[in-house]
């Protein structure tokens, strides 16, 4: 704990960087590709599992030391380092010109309990590359740069969630996969949830927020493309579904004087599956739970408790897939003499990201000979948080396979550093265009 | 213990019934309904719960304190009441003819936790009724009579299968729904667990079995028939269908890259529906396990725990349907990318009833002015197991709204009258028949 006390950011933000080259011999410096990856590599240490990958959950033991070990690479590239109210790190690095707003680039180490080495950390090793290769080359920005690791990404998005719309009191009471409260947590990392608006940023306090990241999926995997231009984080629209119908003797009761839950549950995951599959677009929808009661060979189940996940760029197309899934359910629940109740339990919007910044990342995947292609992110990001109060891009790199939030998570060394290289020249066009 | 000892067989079975009256004035006889259904209400005491019905499970202090009821009332009718070595009760009746094997009528009084009070209840008070009856009128049968009240139906049919199989040393260890095992139970109600080869009885043993029970499903009470008479009791196979996919995020992986083993397990589901359906004939099917993992709204299901129970008279007839079953699942598995396995977990076979019985329980129906339906039993009984050893038949009446198994199971009064003088008057034609 008193290691990272003395990172408190106002202590240290006195140190500068040297401002030493123009910037228009900027486009032709790249990363440390072998240090990106030796980082990697070395975080992995923190939390590392038996079989592979990491636990490291946010507010563990793991993270807090993964999280020392992020700060000491910030400070090597010459950040000035701090931990803001909700325990975010962030480390900054002057601008040239005076009154301009920061340009923001980071993502997160904690992971998911057994998770991999590359989801989050990917975009954080990156991003203080990036800044120690700025500070190495000796490149000038105009803006100020801000390199953030945002806390507990995993468990909701918090840290990033802290600064673009503050948390509630409800959210620091909300129990983490440490088994600790958001509340406790906060304070094990060095944060001080008793002055969170500390940490809280308006619309205008950052100039544009940029994350590398890998894509979770396997898009760009099986198309054997380079580089992900991200089109906006996806909305993500949950609803428990109940099926009611009537448990009766499987022996006994004749097929047509069934009412069978189970049945009309199975035709609503059919009917999801094809609603979905048929409009054009990379909208997606799933099922994830179901369970059938009472649940044994001989009793035609009388209740069924299921699930509904539709994502898409679009909140009026998921709108859309959900009125005609209620259409078909309600042809299901006649011919079957069920009931089916929605209740919607998280809508989260669609995050668009910025135009300009897309552009940016084309042209840099371009300038560097890369294969890029756009696409949505399925995923939660930081960046959708920061989107509320800042324009926001993301870069995606290929995962092995599209496996995410496993030890058998992996992108390829060359890889990470193609996305590093994009991070920072994205960086240097952004820092022309904002 | 010590009540339940002195009904020890061999020390009661001296006591004869006198034989009074010639047989062909019995088609003018009757039982007391009154009488009939109070020794019903009276039952219905042991194992009462304060939201109706009974939870009665064999083995239980409820179980033996009916059973010391039903002693009483088998007494009362001038039975030669004993235990058998596997825990049945059996009240013996002499015949006029030596020589002749018994007659058996019977059913069972254990009941399924928070059961009602007709299964199995109805067919034993009738039993009973129906020997005081011909008591008190002094009818002579050619045949010797049993009453058996069998222990365990609900837990497997184990009293009867005790008499016509034997029980195996496996079946000796299974629990209960009491918790005790099988043996615990069987000498709990006074039966001798090691000496069960002589409560086992032989093909040829027994002239005829004949058993009343209420339906359990609806189809007597939907199209108002009094009398069902049993064509058979269904075979029942069950199989345990684990279904195989690739668990996935739900937001970056594509439509058409999952292996979503839920979709595959729903799409089953529908089709064994259908299959089950589309061919004529009384044959049931239902999937009533269904679980699938690893169970988030926004994890694609990598794994799905589901079941089979298909049953009907003719065991072709489910072969062939599983047969179809299968052929649907190989065409779902290539089109989802899964893989289902199914593992057979229990295969009786139908137990028909005999041909001459049925038409008896036609004959007394018809004689009683009664309408009477041919029809399958869904759900097992104790005369399947007793179809190894012997001819059997049974006679259905209705159960309001086809309802089974729960405190809300009812047949009225005067339906279980007309039972009880059906089993009378099918019993006098047996005698005369076999």
């Amino acid at each position: 704990m008193t290691t990272r006390r003395q990172f408190n950011r106002s202590v240290l933000l006195t140190a500068g960087a040297a401002l030493l080259r123009p910037r228009e011999d900027a486009s032709a410096i790249g990363v440390d590709g072998r240090r990106l990856n030796a980082h990697l590599q070395e975080l992995a240490h923190y939390g590392r599992n038996p079989q592979g990958g990491v636990s490291r959950v946010a507010y563990s033991e793991a993270d807090v030391k993964a999280r020392e070990y992020a700060v000491k690479l910030m400070q090597e590239a010459q950040l000035k380092v701090g931990i803001d109210a909700a325990g975010n790190i962030v480390g900054a690095r002057d601008g040239t010109e005076p009154g301009r707003k920061a340009l923001v680039i980071g993502s997160h180490i904690d992971s998911v309990p057994e998770g991999g080495n590359y989801d989050g950390d990917v975009g954080s090793m990156a991003a203080i590359e990036v800044a120690c290769t700025l500070s190495e080359k000796k490149v000038a920005l105009r803006h100020p740069l801000e390199v953030i690791i945002f806390q507990n990404e995993e468990g909701g998005t918090v840290g990033s969630r802290a600064i673009a719309s503050g948390l509630t009191d409800n959210d620091l009471t909300l129990v983490s996969n440490s088994r600790k409260s958001i509340r406790e947590g906060i304070r094990f990392i060095g944060g001080n949830p008793d002055s969170l608006s500390g940490a809280v940023r308006r619309k205008g306090d950052i100039a544009a927020y940029l994350e590398l990241h890998i894509e979770q999926g396997g898009v760009l995997f099986k198309e054997k493309i380079d580089i992900g231009v991200v089109e906006g984080i996806v909305g993500v629209y949950w609803w428990d579904v109940v099926v009611e119908g009537f448990a009766n003797h499987a022996g006994t009761t004749r097929m047509q004087d069934r009412r069978d839950a189970l049945l009309a549950a199975s035709r609503y995951v059919d009917a999801v599956n094809r609603i979905v599959r048929k409009t054009p677009g990379s909208q997606v929808g799933t099922v994830g739970k179901m369970q059938a009661s009472p649940g044994a060979y001989n009793v035609v189940p009388g209740k069924v408790q299921t699930s509904l996940d539709l994502r898409d760029l679009d909140a009026d197309k998921v709108r859309t897939i959900f009125a005609e899934i209620q259409r078909e359910v309600r042809e299901i629940e006649t011919a079957t003499g069920t009931k089916f109740d929605f209740k919607s339990t998280n809508s989260t919007p669609p995050a668009p990201t910025d135009e300009r910044i897309r552009s940016a990342v084309d042209e840099a995947a371009k300038q560097l000979g890369l294969k890029a292609k756009r696409m949505a992110s399925g995923a939660g990001h930081d960046a959708q948080e920061i989107a509320h109060i800042a324009p926001v891009g993301m870069i995606f790199i290929p995962s092995q396979d599209g496996i995410s939030h496993s030890p058998r998570e992996f992108s390829k060394p060359e890889d990470i550093v193609n996305g590093g290289n994009v991070l920072l020249q994205t960086l240097l066009k952004l820092d022309e265009m904002f």
